[in-house]
């Protein structure tokens, strides 16, 4: 078995890694509390202690490592150079170096969180190996990540795969976190399922159990109604689909992927949402029916670390 | 100097060549009708024979070749296998293959004409040397092209780039070519603009020097008197150029290329279209403003013939 591999998936609370071996299997996984003393001055330090202890722990040294891959939760330039990264208050720096500074030299490469998640679920998730993979990821906001040839597409100013930022909708009144209004990620995302749900419930009389559980309705609620075959959950769920559809098929046209993945925590409604955005994908790409598939996420919360480790153990980087 | 390339453009009325030097330099073109007869069956044909008498007028031989790129007007599948060329009635064909094989073998790649037309503005054209660019074709449809890393992006399933049929426009009720309803093409193409300029003038009985022109309007002079001032066809405009800023915005968050180009016929308004298209861009991109220009095509007609030479030449094809 060839050199090791190290995935390090930095979060605003916690910090995930995983040791793999040569070919890509998760030996194991630990993980640590985020330092955020100092406005997250200390994160770097603390991956670098974690990864000798743990190394230590297995009678493993440094050399036996071929590399870290280290996600970020955000954009990253194509020389790793990170200008802003609001959750852990970072401003210009270049972390994997500092990282690999601080690990006597051994080589680290860096991506963007949401990218490397894509990367980890074409190469051993819902992609199966694919080269050519489109994630999207329907959590609190909406991110994804776009890889062609088997490498993270970052982009030329860090901004590839920001696929939750797409305006699907006219009209939309609130701002999104970005300051747009009518992204994909304000109609999508858990928070903006919710969002639809109320306003569907503002906007009728019609009979319906989301209104059984009040202001504290979660996407997962609408859901699992939705699925249940109460018509208005379903309605909004429908609506989710169809602006997912259409991103989807932008992306389509634009990339032409052999795959797009479904991640996130709303992902786990399964074939009852799957199905609803192939209906619409195909529905908006009528230029060819000749296209990608839509399929479900399958790594959870370890597409970042097995992303992550990608870059390392081969040429999975940009 | 290296050995010469030549590049073929193939269009439904007639065919364009290149003959270029070993750096891209454009030495000399000719063009021959597209030969329709038998159902377009003899093309391939006319087109070795063209090359073969030029080739010999100038006293080269077919070795004095590096290779033939070949633009076609549909899409190619990776391994260059031609499913369907609805202006050529061509169906399930290896046009490169039977181009290399009546000319004793030489190098034959092939291409999208729009992905070729791309490649070609960002080799020496628009994007003046960039590795990462889209071209946006606004002609009498919308067609576009890819470019990452200098190479085309044909796509999985050869649909990478086809940006004219991004579903932008909710409520659209007339049907584009592609069968779909609301693509960019139906607003952002010259036969869209001429569309919405109608139904502009029908839904105002607001004055407007478009009314001279009658039913006879063209997109140049929407454009023109857009930009003289005439307060119709600049609204018009703005409509046009809000679509194409927002289909923008989408392929920004996908690829983030370096540079967007716009070309066609309809990209001779100049600055007075690209201003706007720029000022919607920005609008539909707030997840960051940091990213691409938006420039103007410069080769016309001969971008074909650019691109096509271009993936023998250097390692311009996927």
């Amino acid at each position: 078995m060839g050199k090791r591999g190290i995935g390090v998936d930095v979060g605003g609370t916690e910090v995930k890694f995983g040791l793999f071996s040569g070919e890509g299997e998760l030996l194991r996984r630990w993980k640590i509390p985020t330092d955020r003393t100092d406005n997250c001055a200390n994160v770097i330090r603390g991956i670098a202690e974690s990864i000798r202890r743990e190394m230590a722990a297995d009678g493993l040294s440094l050399t036996d490592l071929a590399g870290i891959g280290m996600a970020v939760p955000g954009p990253v330039q194509p020389d790793g150079f990170v200008e802003v990264c609001v959750n852990l208050h970072w401003k210009k720096r270049y972390p994997a170096r500092e990282l690999s500074g601080l690990l006597d030299g051994v080589r680290v490469e860096i991506g963007n969180d949401a990218n490397a998640a894509a990367l980890g679920e074409a190469w051993k998730g819902g992609g199966a190996g694919v080269q050519d993979a489109v994630l999207f990821t329907l959590g609190t906001g909406v991110g994804g990540g776009v890889i062609l040839g088997g490498k993270i597409l970052n982009g030329h100013h860090g901004i590839g795969g920001e696929v939750g930022h797409m305006h699907v909708r006219d009209g939309e009144t609130e701002v999104c976190n970005c300051g747009g209004r009518g992204c994909l990620e304000q109609v999508a995302s858990a928070t903006g399922i919710v969002r639809e749900a109320k306003r569907a419930m503002e906007n009728s009389s019609a009979p319906t159990r989301m209104r059984e559980f009040g202001e504290k309705i979660t996407a997962k609620d609408v859901c699992d109604l939705g699925r249940a075959g109460d018509p208005m959950a379903d309605a909004v769920m429908e609506t989710v689909a169809r602006y997912l559809g259409i991103a989807i098929s932008h992306v389509c046209v634009t990339v032409d992927p052999e795959v797009f993945i479904i991640g996130g925590g709303v992902s786990r409604a399964g074939s009852y949402l799957i199905d609803k955005i192939q209906k619409y994908f195909r529905q908006y790409t009528t230029i060819s029916q000749n296209h990608a598939d839509v399929v479900l996420a399958t790594l959870g919360n370890d597409a970042g670390i097995y992303g992550a480790v990608r870059m390392v153990l081969a040429d999975g980087k940009e």
